[in-house]
């Protein structure tokens, strides 16, 4: 039997235009590539999001058509993510630090009509115009005044297509699960992957990360989303800010130590997003003034792992350090680390451990991990399989791409993360490693993550990364890459270290200085470029044996 | 083109699971029939839940029977809402104050194949049995001790069904729409009404209602829902406080203000949520003591409006005063009181007058307010009219009730709410009166709720209602009820403070001091009842004229 009640479809348009009505003078704060900061309010930005919806369509923009944005974060690509979803369209943001190749083969796979651009990004439009379809029509984010010269043939002004254009759009209906964005992996193995989300997905995205952060989702909180509009749709907080109220102050491109540090400092933002490198960065310009901006109190850490000198870093100066995990498959928040009553009288030291850990998973999303053979295993904390993830967040496939999504899904419809992990009874998840950074030596596993996390406790590694190299004896053995503060440690000082916690045959058989560690479009570590790096690297004893 | 997300159904089981795996400490207090208190978390919750489960699979519920209830609140109320919706059979929340005619009547027109019934509503079972459908199964919620001796032939004891189920269940998958909860409304007018709510609409209310409430859905925090179980879900609190962490305390039957005070003391209730009458009972005892129950921060008011006096006295003692507005065919909540950060800096009688009114919306809830053609008029904070609703939270129409369906619904699908209202451009609510208690004076309509809302600040006022009696110039004229405090005002002290709000047309003609307000099965004044009881009034005038 089917309950009374009404079927109406949660639609991406209703949080901001619930956002203008209930939260009016919610802001949105932007440093623009203009070079100034600019302010605007959810009231405000409400009617530009209907201006430019007009103008899309008056560009022939039709329902289901792609759209792309190749931009910073700040108030014109936020209203992109709201116009182009609210008329039907798919908004897909490009990661401007993909390789030229992955992106024109992104914007073909996708079949983008239409790319909206900052002016930043200009010159790399140019480079690549003669890959690109010639039907692709480009519009710069920007007034006339700043339009740049460009090569680029009939470019469009952003805030002229806007001019004019009325003030109220009649959002239409359609099925929840319409697409309304699309975001690549940025491909570390094989092409880069498409996960299409829907209205539905986005929408419950929106409700669910809030549930989890109640100090952050609170109606006038500054939110500073360091994580790019686009990578995976800034872990939600277009989405998630609007809706619960809080303010967004968007960095633009300078995300250096002190240009973050005086952002939130002059706007006095409360919770700041994003990966590992760029808190490393603001701890550096913490430490170095000896304070923190003003009116900070919490860090959300994703992307990577936070190191343990990072948070307890952090901690000491009384910020709180929340770890989420996700991907981009997820929409893509999966986990928070929200604590429990209970930790308010944990030690110090207990507490930092688990906030190490990946947190607990948000509501519907369920995990398994599972063994070699694709049984579950149990949730006992200690048992480490790989981690199968399910729910309304995640994709069940990847965008016109049969072969990647058989690959990632298992036969009960899971999705398979790539991670490794065990989760303790209470939901605590801790991803030891993701599956192809795991070093097997002699048919033991070696986590790359765990040795990596120790080592950043060392005074004198500024970042470090281990992978596998082959070895004759043991098919793989650790090597430790290590970009250092000053000289950097030697061998001996690291092992010392390690071995507080591992046994000696988990430790890597070398270290290798580098001036700096090659990053992904997303600034993780690129293992996969070390790998290739170091593919014919010699360990000592190989070298010995010569 | 749609998305390539996953589709899972929207559960409510999956709530308790959650909460089991991630707010596994979260507390249910419950003052129990049996005398005591008594103590659970949600991790053992989910465990009895599963085997409530099978026992009622045992006892040969199906997807889609309906389950009803006649209970107070505890965790043994808590635990059907969950096994029974959990299975895909509908949990039917019956009022214990419904008339023993409306009782046998929604008993039959739900078609209930089981009833849950606590203790101390034996005896109104027992009075009622012959009426009720022979098959109708009786379990007693108590253990073997305590059940009563009773002249209900063969009923069940509910821990005995309990005892040696397996303490895991397999929560079955079905359309998200499926309907999980009845709840009748206690009519008023005509025969009473159901509202069938679905997985769907009860998960989406219970994503939406704590956004909007951030500083109490926090994991530890410890709410009172006074507002029963059996009255639209307590609110959805059974939902919202697991979902989010927060611990819930049950009051049982005793609802005075000496029994809530010392409950909400012992047990540090943050938060407190029920109707006026409760809270006007809860302040006498305040005042009496001089000092809140420990930790008392926060609480709802909804099913009347609160009266101004009351918010003021709450606010002088620090307590925020939180309106929520909403409906039984609303899950309920329409609007909350939510704060805007602006008002911080707000003169204390200006954020007094804001609370009085009913708020924002929710979330996903839409308004439009219409003039007596079903005309739309603008939400300008002026014009009223008749207020309608659409959201997934709203329902499309009434159980297995056509003609109710056809008289609620307008011809775009809206839910007509009967109230009467305007609404301010950013969205705040304010509800006039209800459509049938305005008195039409000349062709002039006078809202009762507005004066009501001035004579409740009068000391010598306990409660108070204004209500339309026939009038032969006029049509209808004003009638003044008080209860009173003492003697109570004479017309002329209630005249004075009347007439520096309204004009002096507007004033009730006459007032009728009574001993106590006749009230609703769901506790609020019964209007309804007194129109009955002064149908044949005459006013002074007409008294006059004989």
């Amino acid at each position: 039997m089917l309950g009374t009640m009404m079927h109406r479809p949660l639609r991406i348009a209703d949080i901001l235009t619930f956002a203008a009505e209930c939260h009016p003078d919610g802001e949105i704060v932007s440093v623009r590539t203009e070079g100034d900061v600019h302010r605007t309010t959810y009231r405000e930005t409400a009617l530009r999001v209907a201006q430019l919806a007009h103008a899309l369509q008056g560009l022939g923009v039709a329902p289901g058509d792609r759209v792309a944005t190749l931009a910073w974060n700040g108030y014109r690509h936020f209203e992109l993510y709201y116009a182009i979803s609210g008329i039907g369209a798919v908004c897909h943001t490009i990661n401007p630090r993909l390789s030229a190749e992955q992106m024109t083969y992104i914007v073909g796979h996708a079949g983008d009509t239409l790319l909206f651009v900052d002016t930043t990004f200009v010159p790399i439009l140019e480079k690549l115009r003669g890959e690109l379809p010639e039907a692709l029509r480009i519009v710069v984010m920007t007034d006339r005044a700043h339009m740049p010269g460009t090569t680029l043939d009939g470019a469009l002004c952003y805030e002229e297509l806007l001019e004019g254009q009325d003030e109220a759009f009649d959002w239409p209906e359609f099925d929840e699960n319409t697409a309304a964005a699309l975001c690549y992996t940025s491909g570390t193995t094989g092409e880069p992957k498409g996960a299409l989300y829907s209205h539905r997905s986005m929408v419950l995205h929106s409700l669910i990360v809030p549930i989890s952060m109640p100090t952050v989702f609170v109606p006038g909180r500054r939110i500073l989303p360091v994580v790019p509009l686009f990578h995976v749709n800034a872990w939600g907080l277009p989405y998630t800010a609007p809706l619960t109220g809080a303010s967004m102050v968007f960095p633009g491109a300078k995300l250096d130590g002190a240009s973050v540090f005086d952002l939130m400092d002059r706007e006095k933002v409360y919770s700041a997003w994003g990966v590992p490198t760029v808190w490393l960065g603001l701890l550096g310009e913490i430490e170095k003034r000896g304070r923190l901006p003003e009116g900070f109190g919490h860090i959300v850490v994703g992307g990577s792992a936070a190191p343990r000198p990072m948070i307890e870093k952090f901690e000491a100066r009384g910020v709180d350090v929340c770890h989420a995990w996700g991907m981009t498959e997820m929409s893509p928040i999966g986990t928070t680390g929200q604590q429990s009553p209970a930790m308010a009288e944990w030690p110090k030291d207990r507490l930092i451990d688990w906030k190490s850990r990946q947190g607990r998973r948000v509501f519907s999303v369920d995990f398994k991990i599972v063994d070699e053979d694709g049984r579950p295993v149990p949730h006992d904390g200690k048992t480490v399989g790989e981690l199968y993830v399910r729910g309304n967040t995640v994709i069940g496939g990847y965008f016109e791409n049969a072969s990647a999504t058989a690959a990632a899904m298992d036969a009960d419809g899971w999705f398979g993360t790539g991670d490794v992990a065990h989760i303790t009874p209470d939901g605590i998840l801790t991803i030891t490693d993701r599956a192809k950074d795991l070093i097997k030596s002699g048919g033991e596993w070696i986590s790359s993550l765990d040795l990596e996390n120790v080592v950043m406790a060392h005074p004198k590694v500024a970042n470090c990364a281990v992978i596998a190299v082959p070895h004759e004896k043991w098919d793989e053995r650790p090597l430790l890459v290590v970009a250092p503060v000053g000289e950097g440690p030697t061998k001996a000082e690291v092992d010392e270290l390690l071995l507080k916690h591992f046994a000696r045959w988990q430790l890597p058989d070398d270290l290798v200085l580098v001036e700096e560690l090659p990053l992904t479009a997303t600034g993780k570590v690129s293992k996969l470029t070390l790998r290739r790096q170091f593919a014919q690297y010699q360990l000592p004893e190989q070298r010995a044996a010569v």
